[in-house]
């Protein structure tokens, strides 16, 4: 019994899952691997739902990993929208809906693929899904509680793919086989608020917050590495809230973003911005405290096996030879590389998060049969 | 028929004069001095009452002339306030309410000196007074409405006294014989929006405005002049309101104000800052724009016959010899000093706009003792 991919992805867009919702999503996953033969398991925890999924003994010699997310952003101006973000009308070849591409169409295409040679070439071995419930969100009880759940209980994949939407322009132009780490720090600068004639009796904030926003924003972090593009750090917002301008403001706020790549650790930038921020205070005589939340550490898989073998599907499919990308934001893949090696292949990922999120119909077919070559040479 | 300072101060205070009402504290002044031969004229102008007292005649050829406001600023929080702010109560020598300093009890003391010596001792001149109902707010149809219906009736005053709060510690440690000017710039920066994940398809402002804001507030204007301060530039506030750490602000505002002495100009200051914004524009390849409120030019009435004979009361009713100064903020002599020589002086102004305002009352006796003494000395 065949799964469409293009129904599937349909119904799953159907489902409100908007992060921390199922919206139904994963219930309907769980009824069709459990009719191809998966042994299921719900991971639920901190109020997600997370799917289990494995095809083929417990402790197989070579097993298969697919992780996934059904969790979308939130619809936006649903004004905006020319169509409805959960209705998957196809006009002109395009199914629209939030999660088209990012990344319900990813997991229908690999859950078709995946019962479909399960089905008919049982290989020696086992297929195992790791699907979320929260990758958009805070991604705590997402990717990560599957991945507890599976050293728990002895669960295990000897290679992972992550299915998001990897293409910048056109299916096959790109994958990832690693991801820039990220780091947000929140910076706050206390002085003396004061009347603006009388700065002697006061202590400007803003001068110190200026002067450590343009040294932190003008040094240069790295200029590449080998798979990794320059870590960039961006300045992402000050704020003091002060509306009057005879009033010297007591304190300032700013927040900074670090995308970085393998020269660095999340650590040892907070470290160096704590630095920067000491030598401000000292320099203005100001207090400068900030607080820091690593969302991941940069991470590779080198390019070999894994790689080369994603890599064969995509040519074989589309003729297009993909780059081996680190570049973009974050996903589930930093959770899944401490467990076994991990890359990502997926849609075009130009309409994530939009208004009219769509996926053109025929390359659900298309990454379907990717996928499907895949599985095929893995378990060859 | 002498009007009490103490008990026109309590009167005044009761009259809820929050800019733009005057509360009718304008109405009990002129119904005092024109009981006392002063002539009246209500001089309103949008929506601002104003009013101008003349005893003696016009054309006269000495003319001595005061400047006051009865407005006050708001109340602010009413519950921390221990007394009513408009009830003018008298506990442990301090009479309370908004206004006490700032500057009803000026008003009031000169209103009472004024009385009582035309009426013991008529001059061979004229006594002038300009009172406003806006000097807190924008000031636009205050003392300039007076200032400007003056000149179209031929009203004149030759030298000006301002009963502003000028001293610091105690009553009599400080004139004002000038002001810095105040120049207020509104930046804005504007860039390109974009994901922090792919900094190359965006263009941060931030970096921008850090360096825009950082080179002006520590770049040395000045280091004061005979009669001056330095000249101070406060960065006041930077505002950005991006609220998504993953998100590339497409733009950004900042605000400056600057108050300086009499080595610039408003319009020289403003120049330079459209200077140094169209460096860095250049620098970032962002757009910097700006807009800017000169608030009053510096000025200063050289030290000399005026500021002498303030002195020589000052110091006869109080033993102090006043610094001669122009520190501060601003004050309508900035509208005044067009117009005759002007200098400031008056209570304790430490209150002033805060909660709990209040003035010692025993120090608005030796006020009108100190003014009574000018006038004698004016026109002796
Ligand atoms: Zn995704
Ligand atoms: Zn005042």
């Amino acid at each position: 019994m065949k799964v469409d991919a293009v129904q599937l992805t349909a119904d799953l867009i159907r489902c409100p899952s908007v992060t921390p919702n199922e919206g139904g999503a994963l219930v309907l996953l769980e009824g069709h691997l459990t009719a191809a033969g998966f042994t299921c398991a719900r991971v639920d925890r901190g109020g997600i739902s997370n799917l289990f999924a494995r095809w083929g003994r417990k402790g197989a010699n070579r097993s298969f990993g697919f992780n996934g997310h059904i969790d979308v952003v939130p619809v936006g101006d649903r004004t905006a929208w020319t169509h409805d973000p959960f209705g998957a009308e196809v006009v002109d070849g395009y199914m629209y809906g939030r999660g088209a591409v990012d990344m319900k169409s990813g997991v229908a295409a690999f859950v078709a693929a995946a019962i479909d040679f399960v089905q008919t070439t049982p290989p020696d071995g086992a297929v195992v899904l790791a699907l979320t419930g929260d990758e958009e969100d805070v991604a705590e009880d997402g990717t990560r509680a599957l991945l507890d759940w599976m050293a728990d209980t002895g669960e295990t994949m000897d290679v992972c793919l992550v299915g998001e939407p990897t293409s910048p322009e056109v299916l096959g132009d790109m994958m990832k086989i690693g991801r820039r780490g990220s780091v947000t720090v929140w910076f706050t600068v206390v002085g003396q608020q004061g009347h603006a004639a009388y700065p002697l009796r006061a202590l400007n904030p803003m001068p110190a917050i200026a002067r450590l926003m343009d040294r932190l924003s003008s040094h240069v972090l790295d200029t590449g590495t080998a798979h990794f593009d320059a870590s960039s750090l961006q300045v992402v917002t000050i704020d003091t809230g002060n509306s009057a301008t005879n009033v010297i403001p007591g304190q300032t706020t700013a927040t900074v973003n670090v995308r970085f790549n393998d020269t660095h650790t999340g650590a040892g930038l907070v470290d160096w911005m704590q630095a920067e921020a000491d030598k401000v205070a000292a320099e203005f005589g100001v207090q400068v405290s900030l607080r820091s939340r690593i969302s991941g550490e940069a991470f590779l898989t080198p390019p070999g096996a894994l790689s080369d073998m994603v890599s064969r599907a995509v040519q074989a499919e589309t003729g297009l030879t993909p780059v081996l990308s680190t570049s973009g934001g974050t996903s589930d893949a930093r959770f899944v590389k401490s467990h076994c090696p991990v890359v990502e292949f997926g849609l075009v990922g130009k309409r994530m998060h939009g208004v009219d999120e769509r996926v053109e119909v025929a390359q659900i077919g298309q990454l379907q049969a990717i996928y499907a070559r895949i599985l095929a040479d893995y378990f060859a």
